[in-house]
């Protein structure tokens, strides 16, 4: 029973993705890659570290193309990132050996996440599973479980060492002349998953 | 790490407690009974076949009175379970030994369902983790997992031999002279988790 599971190196998709493992499927991560960048290689580091397959899924240069277009009209990447988000589970669900797909999006996201009608019609449409192994957990069991299982690095950081959308989507801002840090609200740590916390117990079977 | 789990006895309840073993938590089976009927024996001897500690949670008559009402001015018993689900999830909660509780609830229940604000607010409220393992899911993937883990014995019955608020709230109904078939959908079919379908690699850890 395998499972293709959207993965950006972050913890909570990398919990997500031990949580499937502990239901008996066997998980592929993937990760979206436009091409402008190469840093869905922080997802496959992280991924290698963790035991898993990893495989990099390329979307069409004008899906990032028109989530900068909304992103410029709205002053907000909130829209573009469900957008991307939605395309990538799209493209993800549309290959023909996939059954079933899975995201770490939570209950207490504002995006990416779909509401329950999206949901349906996303398994509905592509006749696959959609499963989201954190949308039942609050912050609090989101917290106690990643800090039991990994090794996480935090720190201050200009430069996007991750391999969520956000980091292609700023580059082509850039690139059309426009400063990322006017749509996006500023964060300065950022966190990466180096690796298992301890023994065997954790990791995946 | 133990979560105290509402507990009916079903698949969904009996799904989401595996979950929840296979997180890491240790888990308390909980079934809530108004005092009218011993019908969460049910419950308990399915807890005692999947090896689980089970406890019943006596909640005051009152509440069963106040969901009768409801059901009996609706003709439809979904605002009488929805409240009745609340009301257990509050008295659990509020047990001072309590910091996580849990229940079977799924993405594509339409009763009983919390929705976000009510789940902040019940977590918010009692300072508690209310973790559902099953929100993610659809049910797809719900069968699959149930068809892999559990022995179900699915029979025509008229009888209600299991632990849900259904059943008491039927009872209740009778007393007052009402019929609840007028009531609740009609089922003829009722299944049972009678075990787990096999080895230990399936079995609670």
């Amino acid at each position: 029973m395998l499972v293709h599971h959207l993965y950006s190196g972050g913890k909570d998709s990398s919990l997500a993705a031990w949580i499937l493992t502990r239901l008996g499927y066997n998980v592929e991560l993937v990760t979206v890659s436009f091409g402008l960048l190469d840093n869905w290689r922080f997802a496959r580091e992280t991924a290698e570290r963790l035991g898993f397959e990893h495989r990099v899924l390329y979307l069409p240069k004008e899906t990032l193309e028109k989530a900068a277009e909304m992103a410029i009209r709205d002053g907000h990447p909130n829209n573009a990132i469900q957008f991307i988000h939605e395309k990538a589970l799209e493209a993800l669900a549309s290959l023909p050996e996939v059954e079933r797909i899975s995201d770490g999006t939570r209950r207490d996201d504002r995006v990416p996440l779909l509401d329950l009608p999206r949901a349906r019609s996303l398994e509905d449409r592509f006749g696959v599973a959609y499963i989201r192994p954190l949308l039942g957990l609050g912050y609090k069991t989101i917290r106690e479980l990643t800090e039991r299982l990994f090794v996480v690095e935090i720190r201050e950081s200009e430069e996007l060492e991750k391999a969520d959308y956000e980091v292609e989507l700023r580059h082509l801002l850039r690139e059309k002349g426009i400063d990322p840090l006017g749509i996006f609200p500023k964060s300065h740590y950022q966190s990466r998953v180096m690796g298992w916390k301890e023994g065997r117990n954790r990791e995946i079977e």
